[in-house]
């Protein structure tokens, strides 16, 4: 030990820890052992929060109790309250992806708390005899219900971040929708000219998509409010006195405003990660859409003279390095590689699920590490599609009503009065003689002139209410 | 043509069909584009039923809105009702993995039901005159939502049967969890022992789990229940009259017995593929806690000897071609299988849904494949689970009583007693000599005798209320 | 038991098997235990044919160290024989998934070569006393060195098959790539113009895609040379006389033609399935491409009029029950299917080999069944896209020709000529105009007429060596 | 403009850039566009080495061919060179998730280096009059060269560090098999007591294992080998001049000391991420079994009484916040999640090379992500694994020597000399009766107790050899 090291004490043994850190021993050794990403868990901001806010709870909750005197608990709180307001975090020092279940996470805050609350009460950091990461700070608490507490009002916060940006990118949809409600355009089944439809149905059914979704994720992120606070080590509750679950529960519901309640069944809950492989699941659900989504935005303004060329999307960046005057399709492309990326972490998230064993899963953290980066990056991918492409997304008017007015497809919509197997030849002989429709069927004498120009109204065909 | 054969033609051209057969040209064209898995999707019957259901609705709605004479319609319906009765289903001979959206599907059910209508209306076999696949049997519809229709109304049958399954083996769970409610045992985390518990208490975590999952597939198989019947093509209703959408739907939720809803945005259900997605998610979900329970099954009764040997899976049957005696965990096994098989399934089904483009997803019939798959082997595995292996587990009291008695981990009861530093001692020294906790507490004098035993007793510490 | 019934017996007692079952008492008891896909491993021919070469091979070696009398080896050798030659192989019935490691699978195929080899010499099925399952058909072996060698033999075998459809399509393409050579087209990056190029050139990187994939896939093939036969229960050989491993591999290399060797490290071999995730990945890579490759075809060929339009599928069916005279492009979107497929049980065989513990893998039956689903279905699909698709594709070649004369990407050809900046205006100006690179560049006089006129040859530019 | 910032301009309009930067406004509007992962490229130190190798190559080519003056072609090389020594890398600013295709990688790059080869020049940042980042410095490239091949080198190079780690892990393996090679244990199968084995076979599996995949490793980044640089936009080498392409190959080989090649058709290797898929294969199955490796060492190491207590993995962190002296195997367990993590990769990669179109992919920044996490954290995770775990491994040779005495599976070695169907009576009484195998084979007299003693002599029935 030197002038700027304190020396501490564990089950292994002695360590030096530098004077000025407010982690610890445990901390310390945990960086050892895990030097895996570099991406300490000061990266998630949401995470350290909740962790500040679940003990912070478990103070007031002991206090409550009996277990731990006002000094202790205040000093506690307001240490936790610095972090929750961002102070400290860059003593959050552990690799995000760990063994141990989070317990180095857990210890970590322990520690950090500890020291600050240590100063707080007017005692030199490390000076444990006073307030003990172990013995105060984590008391009535294990690991195991802590971090994954933490870990569901981490998310539950980083979800409404989310659902904010899918907000923001169903309304720019929904602008689309409406400004280009009267554009015709041909609907395409199979990649191939099916009947006419107009470009704002098309938009719709984006937005009408991410509203869904929306939808869904507040359901799934509602099975977040299910903690297991108060299971200790394997959801028996052992050392933690009775009523303390409900205390802390109340306590920490009322520090976050969130309706949080407590698992009926703490055994199971201590060892389920049902919750985290649903969500993620819908991750992938939104996904899957987004990107299709996308791949129809980078399809419907390819070209510009050799493609679709129905849309154009607001030119972002220059296009090439080599290409002169190319601009391409970059927002949809970043966002299609989040949506792999996210349906890539379901895969990892799922098998971390179905590793655990017995009584608890020692594989959250790398949960912990694919659902916040799946959600982080979906919520920037949703923000940078709406605000970087979709507002920007004009239409080529002119393009898409020629294309209905030569189509094949239009003939879909004289099946009810010539029948389609009449229909069926008009459309054979369209296509191998590139006339059109109208004029073989009038050629043909199957309809009136008048008749047939009333069934092929644009907004007929359109069906523009649907 | 010979005489056991019928000509029949469609936009290609000519081809004889056999006589026998109630399937047409479209079919025969179909067998010979898809040679694909050899399954064809008779295998689906729950698809199968559907298909016809939907035609039977149809019927009625076009029958109600004038465009179909009773005398066709009740055909019609007639023949559906047979197919729903269990006959014709080996002239549903289409690969189930197919090009085209379904439309093979659906043309092989417009043919079937065709001719079957025409036998009942005194006509022969393809004298589609009288009755024709596309003009009448599939009036005012398209692939586009007929199949997707039937998909949903099947889905929801066959995930009926996985929920019954899902409360068999929960129930098999429950009641073991009874049974084994005073066995008392070690907890144990990331493998390690931790602190006593019930096996009582870790068999109702399985019930338990069941439980959460059938509700989440109860919310999921609710999704199926919005329907885009009257979409025809791509949303727009094109050819499909003004009632029609709700007049099938009506008819269809009549004659299935299902609360089924027509989707607001018609044009965005036809392309909407989230609904699957998002079931598969959950399917996936109830897999990998499936998969972690069978886990531990085979984990707990590992041995006879050099294993756990808490408990003892029945045997039924031999376990090794060249190891007498040897019985092993035959039935988790093969539900561990299913779970990987599912959670592929959930990959695929995740791209097919990705690769939908603009006004349709063509590669719907691949997530019916996996889908379907996916729902009847989970069905299948939860049935064998409950009935050939859970119901007939017993426990060995007698070691998971001594594992307790000789256990570190009951040191964790005394933290509170006399704080986790001394406890810890206690424990490094227990690990290290073999003594027991108990004794060693006694030894030096950290507890009285009396207060030591109450602390330690088996109830209080495993908290058997958790 | 009744007079069409014999009695058998095992470790669990008794049981009744009808009389003219082949297979026995561990088979009857396998079928009840799961009933899970209800595909039998008879829909594996490769398999069951394997599984008669190994069986013969061990007899063979058995009767070499004299361990079996040769009128015992011949019996068993000739019913291996039969089987090999498509006899028996509905007497096998066990479901392809199934737990136990495949010892279900490889009863089975002791007791039907038992029965067989019983008949042949004169007794009754039934008669073990004369030729036992176990004692003799499984004489030297255990289920956990023969089914994961006879599950390397048929994988091989089917491989083979693979490899055969992937040289089918591959000549398909590169026919159609001969045929286009002179075709111009725009080549597309990012869906936008870029810069020209032949039809020819991209159809040849599909021949040259699938020539690699192929190359790929013989390595992978390789690794299935390596078996374990010999390594009995635990790769340990206990059971089996010294030099069995090797003349039981001599023997199976003599009656498969397979250059077979025996791993190093048995205990190694028998545990590891690493060889089984390898081919999986790289099938996984054939069917990322080849579905990429059917993306392609699918939106080259999109029109008939609002798509590109480039090429022509051949029509294989009709395309719509509703949009008369629709042709879709069904060959390849049940590639695309066949390929989500296969990706999909890239993961289940993946968890699969993930979920092995300490000597034994015992899921590899799902292995099995993923793996030759991926490898047939993959060869149908090559199969077909080649017949029914590729060789049937037509180019437009004026839309195409036309493309390149209109494109703004030819200007790239002038970068080195005119510079990076003074091309941007140039295309930035035909794409606001709508005017032609070659006539704005002679208007502001960056060329002389001949110099641009050489510059923009199409052969020059679409570089056709490349 | 102010007078910290130099204006800049282009495609779309005029940009001010801070003075000191070495990036400019391609890069500007690239960390604008992409504000996804908070992740910068140069996080990816192998990325912009390899990236500074594929200029300095290019433009010593450049010069070669006479199109690039020897000061520009000096400056540019020296700016490299200092690159490559790691100086600049905190320019590399642009989000390593990001759309088109790493365009704006390939301009961070030319930007950089231009600049600083303006400095080396005696020019000021930004006076692209006398060295332009893409008349220069990238000049007769693309990014759609440019970009793959720094991918390929980038990930050769990281490939070589994951390979040293491996060796690291496999030695220290290969040290305990030989410490073990004594140490007598029952050998399981499906986690029931198989037959004896040593602990020194069961340790070499893990070191033949990793010594494949080394293996397989190495001809996976074989493949990584072959690059498209001279390609350009598309493959066809429009505007690269005639023996660039193999003068730039020849030169990037000198520099970076790797056998590069050519790839024959440059169209196909342009848009084919093959070689990526299939290299991710490779790591998924190094994951796999390195994932089963450590669930093997967590089982073994269970308890530290009521587990199988064979083995005890070395204390590197106190394993609990609340139970005192529980030591967790948090390295093993902290490798497991990593093997999680790339198998998820694994398939974010496979759709990113699945969503390619025509003559590009463009989703190629995503797989440098996943593939680069990949390959990092797996070599950290083998150095960890090593080092904090494997090689402070200790044997429990008492309980492993006790298992063995003790077990039924002893029986199977009897199976040649007294049957199979007396030892499976043996095997079932032993297991009702608690009783050893070899008393009751001498109560029955079913051997002469010398000759049993010598049957069962454990190095017999281990074949330590195996």
């Amino acid at each position: 030990m030197t002038a700027d090291h304190r020396r501490e004490h564990d089950l292994l043994g002695d360590r030096d820890v530098p004077s000025a850190a407010y982690w610890g021993i445990h901390t310390l050794r945990a960086t050892e052992n895990f030097p895996i990403t570099g991406t300490a868990i000061s990266a998630y901001p949401h995470l350290i929060n909740a962790l500040a806010a679940v003990k912070e709870a478990a103070a007031r909750a002991n206090q409550d109790l009996g277990l731990l005197p006002a000094e202790q608990a205040d000093a506690i709180a307001t240490a936790c309250q610095e972090v929750r307001g961002g102070r400290l975090h860059d003593e959050f020092v552990v690799d995000v992806i760990q063994g141990g279940a989070g317990t180095s996470t857990n210890m970590n805050a322990n520690e950090v708390i500890a020291n600050r609350a240590l100063e707080i009460m007017g005692h030199a950091k490390g000076d444990y005899a006073h307030l003990h990461p172990n013995e105060h700070v984590n008391l009535s608490q294990s690991t195991n219900d802590v971090y994954p507490t933490a870990l569901k009002v981490a998310t539950i916060t980083s979800v409404q971040g989310l659902r904010g940006a899918m907000t923001v990118l169903a309304e720019a949809f929904a602008a689309k929708a409406e400004e280009f409600r009267d554009v015709l355009k041909m609907g395409r089944t199979q990649l191939q000219d099916a009947v006419p439809m107009t470009l704002g149905q098309e938009f719709s059914t984006y937005a009408v998509m991410l509203e869904e979704d929306r939808s869904r994720l507040a359901e799934a992120a509602l099975l977040m409010h299910e903690i297991n606070l108060g299971a200790t080590a394997i959801g028996t509750g052992l050392n933690a006195p009775a009523g303390y679950a409900e205390a802390a529960r109340r306590h920490l519901a009322a520090i976050t405003g969130l309706p949080l309640v407590t698992a009926v069944n703490l055994v199971e809950a201590t060892q389920d990660c049902g919750a985290f492989v649903h969500l993620s699941g819908v991750l992938k659900r939104i996904a899957v859409k987004l990107s299709k989504s996308c791949n129809d935005l980078r399809l419907l303004s390819s070209g510009p003279r050799a493609g679709l060329a129905e849309i154009n999307l607001p030119p972002v960046q220059a296009g090439s390095s080599i290409m002169p005057g190319k601009v391409n399709p970059v927002i949809p492309e970043v966002v299609n590689q989040v949506a792999f990326e996210i349906i890539g972490n379901d895969v990892t998230i799922t098998m971390a699920a179905e590793a655990g064993q017995l009584q608890l899963n020692a594989f959250e953290p790398v949960i912990l590490h694919s659902l916040s980066e799946s959600i982080t990056h979906l919520g920037a991918a949703c923000r940078t599609l709406a605000e970087r492409c979709v507002s920007g997304i004009t239409a080529n008017t002119e393009t898409l009503g020629a294309s209905v007015e030569n189509s094949i497809g239009l003939v879909t919509a004289l099946n009810p009065h010539i029948g389609y197997a009449a229909a069926t030849d008009i459309a054979k002989e369209a296509l191998a003689t590139g006339r059109g429709v109208a004029e073989l069927v009038l050629e043909r004498g199957l309809l009136p002139a008048d008749r047939l120009a009333a069934l092929l109204r644009p907004a007929e065909v359109a069906r523009t209410t649907g």
